[in-house]
């Protein structure tokens, strides 16, 4: 048997992963950032192979850990988590500095930072894991708590993007029929859900210009579940 | 620059990861156990060279991960953190079940359980990553919330374990001094802190049959600090 609510159990934080260099940077939402060695002290990221960033990381042999504070704002989670570096700049008017290796490290809504060396590439399927070295990390004068994804989840209501290794393809799953006249509509792009009955607004009321408060997707995107 | 702070605002679980089988079984702490694929379900674990599980691992190919509730005893922890099965039969006594793989699945104080055939072994230098694919993942009926590194530090006060990836030296590092008259003890097995301004009792005037409420050590195994 496997239940896939067991998954859920597990905890995870939410960073932001970021490669490439001053001319053509690029990072994505990953949940998969953890210590594998403590001497000396080395770090693994998992990457889908899709993802434009494990291009970037395969090349530039390197790569920045931006450790989120727990509110971080659904600008930067719908720009790095659902949106593809192909189609437009991600980088660009984020609040960046470039590390030793070159790697930008993003810096909005951050408490603290790594950036390591890649020494190791494991393939493990659908993922790469790249395995780096630090080169240095930094606690910024930050106090907020990090940014969980049980958090992510349950506070903010969000999704794994499809690229993500955590990522539970709700079709196949038997979707929850609500009870009495309240309705709920999934955003498209991320699978966010806005529930008329928490939010007590209909979904139909909501102004025209509203958009996903995680990903930033329009209005129409939405469809009723 | 290498900020050891920064290590600790990224976010783990805390598991106990078990392999052998039904003659020989053991299992230890591990906080590195996350999803690195979606489809199909794989998962990691890191484990320490020394660690008698990883030989364990090594010859079952398969391991189990128990995920851990929050208010998870010290027994627990400190059976499976900070002893070793070299020594003793950590699994004697506990409530245990064999997977389809034949491993050991500790089910005391779990909130639910996955079971893992090794696919992938990762040299990462000081400790070995299994990676795993899913044979089977449980969510138990136990409705609390999972047990978290940063939970077990701040409210435990619970160090790493000397072969955790996420170790960190404390002998390296400035011990800081306490004002006042108040006086801090270390547990020598485990690094607890006993404060006495926060327990408002003097660690004298403790019974002599106190114990580490971490570990499990005995008071004469602390040294003040």
């Amino acid at each position: 048997m496997i239940d896939f609510d067991a998954f859920y159990k597990i905890t995870y934080g939410l960073y932001i992963v970021c490669s490439g260099n001053k001319i053509k940077g690029n990072g994505f939402i990953s949940n998969t950032v953890f210590q594998v060695t403590s001497e000396p002290p080395r770090f693994a990221v998992c990457c889908n192979k899709n993802n434009f960033t494990a291009g970037l990381i395969e090349k530039t042999k390197a790569f920045s850990v931006t450790i989120l504070e727990q509110e971080t704002s659904s600008d930067i989670l719908g720009r790095f988590g659902f949106k593809s570096g192909r189609d437009f700049d991600k980088i660009e008017g984020m609040s960046v500095i470039f590390g030793q290796s070159g790697v930008p490290i993003v810096l909005n809504e951050a408490i603290a930072y790594l950036e390591c060396n890649v020494i190791q590439t494991v393939d493990t399927g659908t993922h790469m894991m790249y395995i780096g070295e630090l080169i240095q990390s930094v606690l910024l004068d930050n106090p907020k708590d990090p940014l969980t994804y049980l958090y992510y989840r349950q506070i903010k209501k969000g999704t794994a993007p499809k690229n993500a290794p955590t990522y539970i393809n709700k079709a196949k799953q038997e979707i929850q029929k609500t009870a009495g006249s309240f309705k709920k509509y999934r955003c498209s792009a991320c699978g966010y859900i806005y529930d008329e009955e928490a939010e007590k607004t209909e979904f139909k009321d909501l102004p025209s210009d509203w958009i996903c408060p995680i990903c930033g997707s329009e209005k129409s995107d939405f469809i009723e579940v």
